[in-house]
């Protein structure tokens, strides 16, 4: 199998979490193979997109039969690192931390928390998921410890570009972020930004026009 | 203006809040005009993909001058009709419901929480953003009275798919889900989607494979 690194777009790389969840709903649903054709129509795609987007990483499918469920599940949780366990912290331990340190669908995804933090004394000692709020002052000593690799951040907007920064500088280098622009991020950061108020935006412009389901 | 109903595609229109993010950032830092390979840049774009784009509603910038900023984010607010006010429940009072009625962001993207329900009886009567929680139980006679359109799910992922049937019986055509797959969705049911974890798993793909931004 030729290495993605270099060769496969961004675009096609976000689409395999979308492949990851349809294979699991098959596998759920007790299908062991699906024709790219198939697969294509259950996630909107055509079926010479599925191909094209699955070739970048080898194939995994055979000319006749189609895709193997499970193996195909298996190839792209390998290709995505899901099974990789990498220390996480999560700062911000508001309502929308809260959500993130509880959530059952964010295991599976490559990594575990191993800390939340926040500025707030009186979050401090209170439990989020099944962690025990630590100060962000205690952060530069929990990260000399704990060596995280990533950090989510889930704090008031003005707040995010310092703490990322900080943060590269205690070793983080892949940040979830949920506060919105980050200004002056390093170089190195590998950044995930998440702007949930889009979808909302884009619910309103269907309903202003009535663009149903495509 | 043409009509853009017929014509554009969803992936055009999902850029649209990308475009309105940044006109706002732009106007937040004093710029009064932007040239389309100054936007751009900024966003990750081509010149040509932008013109591509804002010439899908009628163009709005000038040759030689470019596009004047406080206007185009009027424009777009037209577009997506951000400037409407639709009434929206909110379904799941728990942390994720909780970060959603209180967030800041979600201020100004058409619509406003009129209501906010859960069938946990221990949530009912407790305070969310500024709502008070009422029971699921009461929401036929609610949505009667206030009609709300829109409604945001945030409940367990098995709950989803008998509460969109139902919620579209009770007149809601728009929905704003982050509880997973739905099942056998009313064709008449307009319905964004969020997966949170996907972008995590692309995180840990970029990790894996240490794709720094682009």
């Amino acid at each position: 199998m030729k290495s993605p690194k270099e060769s496969v777009s961004l675009a096609v790389i976000r689409r395999l979490p979308k492949y990851y969840r349809y294979l699991n709903d098959l596998i759920g649903a007790g299908v062991a193979k699906i024709s790219s054709k198939e697969l294509g129509e259950a996630m909107g795609l055509t079926a010479s997109q599925i191909r094209q987007d699955l070739n970048c990483f080898g194939g995994f499918g055979q000319q006749g039969y189609g895709y193997n469920v499970l193996y195909l599940r298996e190839e792209i949780e390998k290709i995505m690192g899901l099974r990789s366990d990498l220390a996480c912290i999560l700062i911000g331990a508001g309502h929308l931390g809260g959500a993130l340190a509880s959530s059952r669908n964010l295991t599976g995804c490559g990594f575990r928390f191993v800390g939340v933090f926040d500025n707030n004394a009186a979050l401090v000692g209170t439990t989020v998921g099944n962690m025990i709020v630590r100060h962000t002052d205690e952060l530069s000593e929990f990260c000399a410890k704990e060596k995280p690799q990533m950090a989510v951040i889930a704090v008031p907007s003005g707040a995010a570009s310092k703490l990322v920064q900080k943060l590269t500088d205690l070793g983080i280098k892949g940040f979830w972020n949920f506060s919105g622009h980050i200004e002056g991020a390093p170089t190195s950061a590998i950044i995930e930004h998440v702007h949930l108020e889009d979808a909302m935006m884009t619910l309103s412009y269907r309903m202003k026009e009535n663009r149903e389901d495509e």
